[in-house]
């Protein structure tokens, strides 16, 4: 486990330029950085009957397609339909008329399920480089299939390990919601990376300069922990060129996000004690105006759970992060992983 | 406890014109809206040696101010600072020369604590309105205070109650924090409620058409459940004449208030089994430009936790609810409190 000599820090307010929000920096005044760890992380229980589970599949919501094509018993993974979606695939979906007043539309969209792999104990970590590729190549092309209705505007893919972090599966799988809507925290990072780009002509992420904040590095991404986390130990991989959607990622690039990825869960997991976490990937809406192609990029976030979220939080949309980005990107740098896991 | 016949609802996506935030709407596939109840709700351990007891006050931070002015063993309420404050009074603030690139400013602000009662077991529920009244005034005063300090932009107070809605101390208190930046939901709101104002000429609160929505009524203020509320079973107290800070509010509306939110807290917690919870106040910035005036309308929201947010809702900003409003708002007025308890 990494420990780091860290300075004595004054608290701070900064601005993440990506989403156009301010983030509190206040350290513990009795923790040292290295100190943080998830105190415990109780997963949902369904260790057994479970039906994600190779030999389920019967019990599952439809499947809409599994990896490789051809499997039988032999699957490694499955894009299934969620049992419980949020949105409705089967809803007729019209654009509201008016936007003043009260608008609703109807919950049309698609709420499916990747499931990682058929063996209920393997972590996505767990999984080799090429196999986490094959994961992320499974999110593009569903997204690719989503992509094909036109009342579809952005899909949302995420993960949710451990109860507290919003999971109620224990088996490894992902989550994608298309929606007919562009959410508010989208537009909200949209808007601001034009903003960026209206200011100096440049892409906010492919102008970033990790510095002190990198953690490591691939033949096609980077990651570093963002100079304004919203989260303790939250941890951003971005592709080093240029692209607005997570979908127009190839196989070798995949492949070799999946490595990268798979060492920032295992240092993550190993320095915060396996805590609660979600992994998202924010990526662009399908339709949109041209002109945000030259500021928009895709990028993934790692964001571990090691503390709730408040009043304060939900008021503000303020986080108050205890742990100064510089100390967490050295404190993870500097966790060894041993090669046998990678 | 309420039940309610509830008609079949299809998934709807609404829109939160305050906000300017959309919110899924889906209907639970196995639970009626009645049957929503908090499995449990830990509570923070500190019931012995609990510092905000009345006779620990050597214990806590520095007080500010207590209620009577003139008590010593018997005060009423006590507004002390915060032990562990997210920001300091000790540094020194100045606005960022630039918002272009990585903006940092010092954390400069004002975290204090305010003691509900002298009594570790009452909760602010347990007082009479006129007690919560003399809370609600003590935070009045506080913020008149906090409003002389040039460099603070706006004051967030907020409650939390048990340990999932982020609570660590369980002896009943509210928080505030006065910022020096105007928090990034703060600007959207006022934002959103300009744009209304623009669109029909009228404030969306004073606008506000709450129908079956509608919970119960006082002389000054109405409680309803948002038309797309983010949480199941939130409420939102408003008050009826359009004033855009909640320091505005006088001792008899205070009063009058307090009876409305004690009556709100008790029918939450009957009907969903003592939840977690946040209660905030959402008011203006200090210094706003006076065009945000006729728009801007202060308001109490009550946020109960009956499920955890997950990596969905942190990547959109969109919300979740498996409970429609006009469900919520039906079964809450039909929870009955006993004159006793008023």
């Amino acid at each position: 486990m990494a420990e780091a000599e860290t300075p004595n820090r004054s608290p701070e307010i900064r601005k993440d330029k990506i989403h156009n929000r301010w983030v509190l920096f206040s350290p513990a005044r009795s923790r040292r950085p290295s100190d943080f760890k998830a105190k415990s992380n109780p997963q949902p229980n369904n260790q057994t009957e479970c039906p994600f589970c190779a030999g389920h599949e019967h019990e599952c919501a439809p499947e809409i397609f599994r990896v490789p094509a051809d499997s039988t018993n032999d699957w490694k993974i499955r894009v299934i339909q969620n049992l419980y979606p949020a949105v409705s695939r089967e809803l007729d979906f019209q654009n509201p008329v008016s936007l003043v007043g009260d608008v609703a539309v109807s919950g049309f969209g698609f709420h499916d399920v990747v499931i990682e792999s058929p063996v209920h104990s393997v972590n996505l970590s767990d999984l080799s480089p090429a196999q986490v590729g094959e994961v992320l190549l499974a999110c593009k092309k569903r997204i690719e299939q989503l992509r094909s209705c036109d009342s579809i505007k952005y899909v949302q893919v995420f993960k949710n390990h451990g109860a507290s972090a919003g999971a109620s599966m224990s088996h490894s799988h992902s989550q994608m919601i298309a929606l007919p809507i562009v959410p508010p925290t989208v537009s909200a990072r949209l808007d601001s990376m034009m903003e960026y780009y209206k200011q100096t002509g440049k892409c906010s992420l492919c102008d970033i300069q990790p510095n002190e904040l990198l953690i490591a590095e691939s033949d096609h991404f980077i990651s570093l922990v963002p100079f304004a986390a919203t989260f303790a130990f939250e941890i951003w991989i971005i592709p080093r060129d240029h692209s607005s959607h997570f979908h127009e990622i190839d196989s070798e690039k995949a492949v070799d996000l999946g490595g990268l990825l798979k060492l920032m869960l295992l240092k993550m997991s190993l320095q915060l004690n396996n805590p609660p976490f979600n992994l998202l990937i924010h990526t662009s809406p399908f339709q949109d105006d041209p002109s945000y192609a030259h500021s928009t990029h895709w990028f993934l976030q790692i964001a571990p759970h090691l503390s709730g979220v408040g009043g304060f939080e939900i008021a503000t949309g303020c986080y108050i992060n205890p742990v100064f980005p510089e100390d967490a990107a050295k404190i993870l740098r500097d966790v060894r992983i041993s090669n046998n896991n990678i």
